[in-house]
C-alpha cells in the first residue's frame, strides 16, 4: 500500500475553556449525583433526561452574559436537507429544556409535574481560571404549582441535600429573596425612564426593559462590589480593580438610593427584614405581594423546623438569569477558604433557583407557575475537597506482575480469582521486559499490593505478595530494626493468594 | 410596564432525531451504567470524563457515514475573538477523545493507561425509527499495550459485563475477527487497482484507500444483505428492498469470491475457522499475523475458562469505524424478538470494539497500541425490557392530599415524617379545590398510598390512609363480599401514620 498524503498533526489539547476529569474526580461526582438524586427522589421528584441539543428558539435568551456571540450559547445551523435549516444549540441550563418538555408532553404528564434532572450544560463564556464552558447541574423543579408551599419545599430540600452530601448545618445558609419586591422598587423608579419621541410608547417599552435588565445585572454584583460599588455602577460608572472603566446605568443619585436601600434591607431577623422591605417598596402593589410571599415561605418552613439558622430572607440575592418572576434563592457555604492569592474569603454560592411563571407560556401562551433549584455539583465537590471531607486520591488495583511472558494465562488466572472474590485486580499489560517498570506502574496506579511469581516461585507453587502501602511507609519512616521486624513482602502458597491479599487489604483499610 | 413586542411562539418539540427520557428510563440507565462501571473498575480501569466538545481536527474523520455534512458530526466554528476561529464538534464516540486525552497527558498517566468512560455521544445521521442522534456509550480501553492479553481481557470483561447486567450465558456471544486478516485478503486483491496515470503513485494511493474503504463498508453489510447481496455490492451493484439501485464497488467476480470466501470462513469450531482463514488469505504475511493473533486470543481466553460458548472467531465481523487496525469484536444477543412488522429476528449487536494502534499516533507521531470496547447501553436496556428482565414502570411517592389549604404546614409535617423514615412522599401542590383531581394525580403518579386528613379527622387526631394498589385491584376484580371484607382504606391515629404506611408498603411489596 502506498503511503497516504501527509497532513499536519492535530494538536492534543483540551478545547479552550473545557477540561478533562480523571479517576476520583469522576467517581466522586457520580457518587454525589447519586446521593442528590436519592434526596430528590424521596421528595417525590421523577427523573427526566432531555437531549443536550435544543433549537435556539426553544432555549430562548435568558443568559446574563449578553456580550457574547449567540448570546452565550454554542450554536450551529442544521443543513438544509434536514428541512428547515434550524439553528440548534447546546442547552445552557436544565430549566429552559424542562419548559419545552412540559409544554410538549403536558397532556401525558401529571400536574404538578415534579422532575429532577442532572447532567452537563454548556455556556459560550470567555474562559477564565476555574470557569469552565461545560459544567454539571443537578436540578429539581415543580411545574404547575402556584403554591408558596412548592417554593418552601424546594428550599427545605436544598437544605436537606447539602447536609446529606456532607455540608453540616451551620456551614451553609439558604438566602431567599423575591423578584417581585425588586420589581416593586423598579416600579417606583419607572416614571423617569419615559423618553419623548414621535413613537414614544414603543421607545419607552424598549428603554424600560433595557434599564430593568441593567439594574438587575448591577444589583446581582452587590456581593462582589459592595454597596458603594453598586451605587457607582447604577449612576455614573466605576473603575474596576484592573483600572478599566465600567459605564454606569444612568440613574440619578436619588434613584440609586432606592435600589441600594432595597439591597441592604436585611435586618437582625426575618421580621425586621420584612419590615425594612415594606419601607423600601413605598407601597408598590407588586412589591407588597412579594413581601407577603416571602413571609408565607418562611412561616411554612419554620412550621416544619427549618428556621433562620438554615434559611433566611436576604434582599441582596438577585440571581442573574432573566426568567425568574417571584421568589429566588441561593445556597451559600459560609466557611472561609483561602483564594488563589492567599486571602481569606467565604466559599460562596453552590446552588440557586427561583420561581419562573412564564417560561412554559413562551410555548403555550398559558401561564404555568413553576419553581426550581439548580445545584452546581462541581463547586460543591470543590468545597468538600477544600474541607477535606472527601479524599482526592483512591487506591488502585492489585497488580499481578508478569515475570515470564509465556505464562500470561497463569497470571490471568490469578487476577480472575481475585476479581471473582470481589477484589479489584489486573495483570500488567505493558512490555514486561523491565521489571522495575512494572513496579513503577503499580506505584503510579497507587496500587495497594503487587503479586509476583517467577520461575522459582512457580516451581515451588508459591507467590510473592508485596504490601506496597506498608513498603512505602517503611521506606519513608522506619528504622533498620523496624524494617527487619515488619516485612512488607510475604511468600505464600499459590492456593492462599486470595486469602492473603484479602488479609493485607483489610489491614491497610485499618 | 409596556408590553414587549410580540414574537411568534417557539415550537415545543424535541429536536429531530433526539428524544426525552422519563422516570424509570433514566433511573434504569443510571443503574446499568453504575453496574457496568463496577465491573470495569474491578478489572482495574480508571474513570475518565472528557468534555463533550472537541476540535474537529482532534476527532478526525473515521465515521462510516460519509454522505452527511461535516462527515456525520455536529460542528460549528468558534468566533474569531477567541483566537483561532477553530471548528468545534460534539464527540461522535468516546475513543477519539481518549486518543486526544492520552496524547495530551501521557507524561502524567500510567502506561498502559486503562480507563473507562460513559456518557452521551452525538451523530449527525439521518434520523430514523429507533435511531437517535444522541445515545449513550460505555467504553473501556487499554492504551499502550500491544499484548493480545489486553484484547483477550477486554473480550472476557465484555462477557462478564453482559452477565452482570442480566444477559444469561447462552443468550449472547462475543464474535472476534481481525482486520489484519481482511487486510491480507485486500493485499491479494491489491494489484489490479493500480491506475495508469502520469503521477501514478499518488493516484493509486488515493484509489486504493477509497477501494479499501468501500470493500470494508460492503463487508460490514454481510449480516444484513447476506452472501449473495455482498457479492452483488462488491461487483456490479444491487437493487435494495425499496427498489433503489446501490452502485457496486467494481470488483471482478473472481475478486469478490476472495472477499466472500473470507467472510464465510466460519467453521464448526475455532480450529476449523482458523484453518479456513489460512486458506482464504493465500499466504499473505499480514493475514497470517492476524490469524496468529486470533489464535493467541482464543487460547488465552480458553485458559481462563472463556470457551466458544461465549467467545468465538467469526470472520463476518467487520465493524464500521475506520480506525481499527487489528482484532475487532462484537457482542451479539442471540435470542429472538419480533420486529415492528411482527417478524422474528435476532436482537443483534449491543457492543463492539477492537484494536486501534494508530489513533494516538495521529497526535504524537508515535504508535501507541490500544484496544477497547464500547457498550451501547440504550440497546442493552431495550433488550432487557424486551425479555421482561426489567420493569418499565415504578411506583410513585405516597401522596398526602390537601383537604384544607390553610393547614399546609400540617400536611408538610406529615410528609417530613414519612421522608425522615425513608419513605418517598410528597404533599399535593396543585390547586387543592377539587379533591378528585388530587386522587387522579396520585393515580397518574402510580402512587401506592394516599393520605387524607380533613377537618373531622383533624378534630379526632386521626388520618385516613388509602391503599391505592389494593383499591385498584378490588375495583377491577373483587365481588361485593370481598370488597366489604377487604377494606382498602384505614383510619389510624395521627401518631401511627408512619407505622401504618410502612405496613401497607411492605404488604404491597409482597
Amino acid at each position: 500500500m502506498a503511503k497516504p498524503k501527509k497532513t499536519p498533526r492535530p494538536k492534543a489539547e483540551t478545547p479552550k475553556g473545557f477540561r478533562d476529569y480523571f479517576g476520583a474526580e469522576v467517581t466522586q461526582r457520580t457518587e454525589m449525583l447519586r446521593t442528590i438524586a436519592g434526596v430528590y427522589h424521596r421528595y417525590g421528584f421523577e427523573a427526566l433526561e432531555s437531549s443536550a441539543v435544543e433549537t435556539v428558539e426553544a432555549l430562548g435568551k435568558f443568559l446574563p452574559d449578553v456580550d457574547r456571540p449567540n448570546e452565550g450559547v454554542f450554536a450551529w445551523q442544521e443543513s438544509e436537507d434536514d428541512g428547515a435549516g434550524d439553528w440548534m444549540a447546546l442547552r445552557y441550563d436544565l430549566t429552559a429544556p424542562l419548559a419545552r418538555v412540559y409544554a410538549q408532553h403536558r397532556n401525558d404528564l401529571p400536574t404538578p409535574y415534579r422532575r429532577y434532572a442532572m447532567g452537563p450544560v454548556w455556556r459560550n463564556e470567555k474562559p477564565g481560571p476555574g470557569r469552565y464552558r461545560q459544567f454539571y447541574q443537578c436540578d429539581a423543579d415543580t411545574v404547575g404549582s402556584a403554591s408558596m408551599a412548592a417554593d418552601a419545599e424546594i428550599c427545605a430540600m436544598l437544605s436537606d441535600t447539602l447536609e446529606t452530601v456532607g455540608i453540616p448545618r451551620g456551614d451553609y445558609v439558604v438566602r431567599v429573596n423575591n423578584r417581585k419586591v425588586l420589581n416593586g422598587v423598579l416600579e417606583i423608579l419607572g416614571g423617569p425612564f419615559q423618553i419623548e419621541d414621535e413613537d414614544d410608547r414603543i421607545m419607552s417599552a424598549v428603554w424600560d426593559k433595557h434599564m430593568e435588565d441593567a439594574i438587575l445585572r448591577t444589583a446581582d454584583k452587590f456581593d462582589k462590589v459592595g454597596e458603594a460599588g453598586v451605587r457607582e455602577l447604577l449612576t455614573t460608572g466605576r473603575k474596576d480593580a484592573s483600572g478599566a472603566f465600567i459605564e454606569g446605568v444612568g440613574l440619578t443619585a436619588q434613584q440609586s438610593d432606592l435600589v441600594v436601600r432595597f439591597l441592604t434591607s436585611k435586618g437582625a431577623d426575618n421580621a425586621e427584614t420584612l419590615a425594612n422591605l415594606r419601607d423600601a417598596i413605598c407601597g408598590s402593589n407588586i412589591g407588597l405581594q412579594g413581601i407577603d410571599e416571602l413571609e408565607e415561605i418562611v412561616d411554612l418552613l419554620a412550621a416544619v423546623g427549618y428556621g433562620p439558622d438554615r434559611i433566611v430572607i436576604d434582599p441582596s440575592v438577585v440571581r442573574g438569569l432573566g426568567y425568574y418572576t417571584g421568589p429566588v434563592f441561593e445556597a451559600e457555604l459560609t466557611f472561609e477558604i483561602f483564594d488563589e492569592k492567599g486571602r481569606k474569603r467565604q466559599f460562596g454560592s453552590v446552588a440557586g433557583g427561583g420561581r419562573y411563571d412564564d417560561l412554559v407560556a413562551r410555548f403555550t401562551g398559558q401561564t404555568v407557575p413553576s419553581v426550581g433549584v439548580s445545584i452546581g455539583v462541581d463547586r460543591l465537590l470543590a468545597a468538600l475537597r477544600e474541607k477535606g471531607r472527601i479524599q482526592a486520591v483512591e487506591h488502585g488495583p492489585v497488580v499481578v506482575t508478569v515475570m515470564d511472558r509465556d505464562r500470561m494465562a497463569d497470571y490471568q488466572a490469578m487476577v480472575a480469582e481475585l476479581r471473582n472474590a470481589g477484589i479489584r485486580a489486573e495483570v500488567y499489560l505493558g512490555n514486561p521486559k523491565n521489571f522495575g517498570n512494572q513496579l513503577k506502574y503499580a506505584d503510579k496506579r497507587n496500587s495497594p499490593i503487587a503479586v509476583i511469581q517467577g520461575g522459582d516461585e512457580k516451581a515451588k507453587d508459591v507467590v510473592q505478595i508485596k504490601d506496597l502501602i506498608l513498603g512505602a511507609q517503611i521506606a519513608a519512616n522506619a528504622t533498620l530494626e523496624e524494617w527487619k521486624e515488619r516485612p512488607s513482602q510475604y511468600e505464600v502458597a499459590r492456593s492462599d493468594l486470595v486469602a492473603k491479599v484479602r488479609e493485607i487489604l483489610a489491614e491497610q483499610a485499618g
